[in-house]
């Protein structure tokens, strides 16, 4: 068989690591976190449900494919924390030699696709990678003002000034949908969610 | 705010369910069944890995779309397996009733959306949709032969038959994978692991 399909069609299993990368955000209503291929799941499929509320238009299909392999890099490099600011400094560098790892193990051209989607994603210039960006901030998010002990939020003791922050790119996205999400964030605060 | 974004934000949600249905295929390596979320994550992934093996040129945007929501009905009919003649008999009501309320879940929009983009995968009629279930039908397969027990096809006694038939959407995808792929059903019959 060719031995570019061989590759290809070992990275589709190379795909199951996804199902073992965990992240901090814990299950509504549950106590175990949700790991990278639940994650990615969600955001792409939320992309499709909020899609016509996005301020500009965009290409769906490009977007869902940019969410679908933004964190493969994660299957070598790990999940960082959002808010763990010591391990975001050598985040970067662990996921370029994740991608490196990446291209060797796909054909090239699925290789450059993936790599080309993935800085499309980090680099939030294109209005595509903004949307998709905001789904990513969203997620988290929604899932921690869902629970009634704040998630994350209160285990790692994080600041209202952070979740802010986190929450800047979906200003652009939609200001009703960014103002609700503030008003929320503001009340758990209030109840002692956020420090 | 806005009654439709309101409904649509709060399917966001919804979507959680499906990290809680449970399917039969195991995750390779691990005691443990993946659930809805897992699965279409993996699907969809690959889909843009193999895109280019189709024998014609398809939309993968769309694509990755219905592969998205081709299971979010199983969120309130529940997973039914593909070996199981009897629960698949009236597996189609089910899945119907589940999309009225998808359907009353989401704004007309997105209902619409979600609910024809169900439709072509189910009708496979498309090269979308043709492409879409060979990858739906490959992921479980290719699961089922990385594990040493057979997976499900030893826990349920599949016949060779079976799996012949369910491999079949593969011929129109790449003669050549569906042939790697036959040769490698027919070894774990050899070994046992198909009944």
């Amino acid at each position: 068989m060719d031995k570019d399909l061989i590759k290809d069609l070992n990275f589709c299993l190379e795909l199951e690591q996804m199902k073992n990368i965990f992240r901090q955000t814990k299950i509504i209503g549950q106590d175990r976190r949700e790991n990278d291929a639940e994650h990615t799941f969600h955001i792409a499929t939320m992309a499709i449900i909020l899609e016509k509320y996005n301020s500009s238009k965009i290409d769906i299909g490009k977007t869902v494919q940019m969410l679908l392999v933004h964190d493969l890099v994660e299957m070598y490099a790990g999940d960082t924390f959002a808010f763990n600011i010591e391990a975001n400094i050598c985040k970067l560098n662990r996921e370029k030699e994740a991608m490196v790892k990446i291209k060797n193990l796909t054909s090239k051209d699925t290789g450059d696709k993936i790599e080309s989607l993935w800085h499309e994603f980090e680099e939030k210039t294109t209005s595509e990678s903004k949307f998709a960006n905001a789904m990513d901030r969203i997620q988290p998010l929604i899932a921690n003002l869902e629970r009634n002990d704040g998630g994350t939020w209160t285990e790692h003791k994080v600041k209202l000034a952070q979740v802010y922050e986190r929450l800047e790119p979906v200003k652009d996205f939609n200001i009703q949908i960014y103002d609700y999400l503030i008003r929320r964030v503001n009340l758990a605060k209030e109840n002692g969610l956020i420090y």
